[in-house]
């Protein structure tokens, strides 16, 4: 489609956003809980800095969860009287998400190595270095994330992509690493048994992580017979349905006295302290779902199996690399999680849309498409 | 003390024990939540096994444990809709307690090696091999544990105690294992930074583990003074009272960026999600302490500190020698830490005593004692 017949109030900003030296884009702002589609301001890169073109952004799980628990956030830090004032700031002024992303670099800032080149496409983690210390976009008003058609981004960080490598792909590397770290901070080695709670894009980033590291039996469980097959596809050896049949129970059975290696992804109230009752001897858990309060379980349980848990997040640079490294050699399917593509325009449907599991995994942004 | 002064009722048994093959013995057995010292038969060493005359045992928290809350265990289990049947018939019939202990080999059963001779002294992991699978002594009526003059034991699991070391030494072995275990689980290296909360017995034993490994940095917490006092004699770099200020802020500012290492020894209700509010990025927190009941905490403050959690309650073959090794090396100060001794006779006043941490660290029996 092109430009000139689709556009809408925007198109002109948009026209001006592509020229070499871009000073207004379109940016998906959200602010007091809703997203709107603006013209902003062209971010200028400082000292380190680069001046990214956005060609591709993934919706995460975590944006949609600060879409819908701002407000309870801001409720809950008050009530534990703590400061919630940059939260509240961040909802007011409002704030441009998006941390799963791949660019083009467009523009260098002061006191750049530039080894990288103008039309370069780049990966990086999610951060800026301001002073060294690093700051992640899209959380704050000053720090615009990839709900936008351009970014800032600190040049030691950037990573550059393959030719070969689609920017649809290339988007999937922030969630990969994440499955990544995930696995080698677990500690899971081959002959060791993995069950996968949750096949959501990070339980099934995990799934073909822990497939690449050669563990024969995955045993995955959702709620959602279409992330079940999903699971399957990236190599699940059995998926399951949690709410009619034990996933533990359903692992141990085929995986013998081996070692198991739990990764609880779903974030759902009282899983921890299920799988705690439920884990054989000696059991890691690993949780990257993230419970909206507190979570309980019976320590005795836990001490009395020797289990050991590990709470993940984020994942070192050489992580970050490696899941661009397995992109690259083709060991990741991302084309069965990429259910869909939208434009900044499409951010508030999008977000409605993967709400229902059958339909969507991963919904990616395209900041140039035209509704 | 001559026995032929100080005995009482159970004299002509006790003096009977003691010959080549003794077939009466005394032993305190816990029955319906009281310490009865008895006369019971001296159990017979089956095939693998040895007869040990015990020299020494410690008196565990966990034995404490045992003694406060055996009903209310059982009516937690019944709670549950579990099978109870196995602790109550332990509480009716009575178990002899007892898992700290060292003895001299007195007779080999059945298809025995016989490496060791008899009146060689032996420590052991306080499990019988019954059928190749590890039956914990002292946890049911068949399987008696040292609060008594002998016990049975398999002969593969024994470690022979050199001459240099004292039964009062040797005693230590089983908890510092799992001190031992406890510090080799969490991961610790040179250039971390240690956090013991709670200075018990396994605290103590940790902070000279700690230091063993060449730990430069650990604070310790205790609400005792005494305990603290204890904790600085076994090598703590400082020792504070946790209900005066934060143990985990006061290790901070000693430690700098240093990784944290922390140790819950304690138990105590709300400890847990304390020590997950406060500890610092990458912090993990080894659980040692075993609270009554449920215990929760924030998931999201660990999953974006990245912490990660062990939860230990025994050791490897390979550990509970490397504890023997570290007492024979001079390597722990378990004077420091042996308060007292009692017979048989004293154990429920041991027990009273041990509530005071300003008079008891470690109590030992000896079942030759006379009162």
């Amino acid at each position: 489609m092109g430009a000139e017949t689709m556009v809408d109030s925007g198109s002109s900003t948009a026209v001006e956003a592509v020229s070499a030296d871009p000073v207004v884009m379109q940016a998906s702002v959200l602010r007091n809980s809703a997203f709107h589609l603006e013209d902003v301001p062209v971010p200028e890169p400082g000292p380190g800095e680069v001046l990214v073109k956005v060609a591709a952004c993934g919706i995460c799980g975590s944006d949609l969860h600060t879409f819908k628990h701002q407000t309870d956030l801001i409720d809950k830090v008050k009530a534990m009287g703590a400061d919630a004032s940059e939260l509240e700031r961040a909802y007011s002024e409002g704030v441009i998400l998006g941390h799963e992303f791949v660019g083009e670099v467009v523009k260098f800032g002061p006191a750049t190595q530039q080894a990288l080149a103008v039309g370069d496409r780049v990966v990086s983690m999610p951060f800026v270095l301001k002073n060294g210390v690093p700051a992640l976009v899209g959380s704050v008003p000053e720090l615009s994330g990839a709900y936008a058609q351009y970014m800032v981004l600190t040049e030691a960080l950037l990573l550059p992509v393959d030719k070969d490598i689609p920017s649809e792909a290339a988007a999937f590397v922030e969630p990969l690493g994440i499955a990544v770290h995930a696995v080698a901070k677990s500690g899971i080695s081959a002959g060791d048994i993995a069950v996968v709670v949750g096949a959501g894009p990070i339980g099934l980033a995990i799934i073909a992580v822990l497939k690449a590291r050669g563990i024969e039996t995955v045993v995955a469980s959702d709620l959602s017979e279409k992330r079940r097959e999903l699971a399957t596809t990236m190599g699940a050896t059995k998926s399951i349905d949690g709410s009619q049949e034990s996933v533990i129970a359903v692992a141990s059975a085929l995986g013998g006295t081996s070692r198991m290696f739990v990764y609880e992804n779903t974030g759902a109230p009282g899983m921890l302290g299920n799988l705690v009752l439920e884990a054989p001897q000696a059991a890691h858990i690993t949780m990257t779902g993230i419970p909206a309060g507190e979570e309980s379980f019976v320590p005795m349980m836990a001490i009395s199996k020797e289990l050991s848990m590990s709470f993940v997040i984020y994942y070192s640079p050489e992580e970050f690399a490696e899941a661009l490294g397995m992109i690259g050699a083709g060991q990741f399917n991302w084309q069965a999680l990429h259910t869909g593509t939208v434009g900044l325009d499409g951010i508030s449907q999008a977000f409605t849309n993967l709400a229902d599991p059958e339909l969507h995994a991963k919904i990616l942004i395209d900041p140039w498409q035209r509704a």
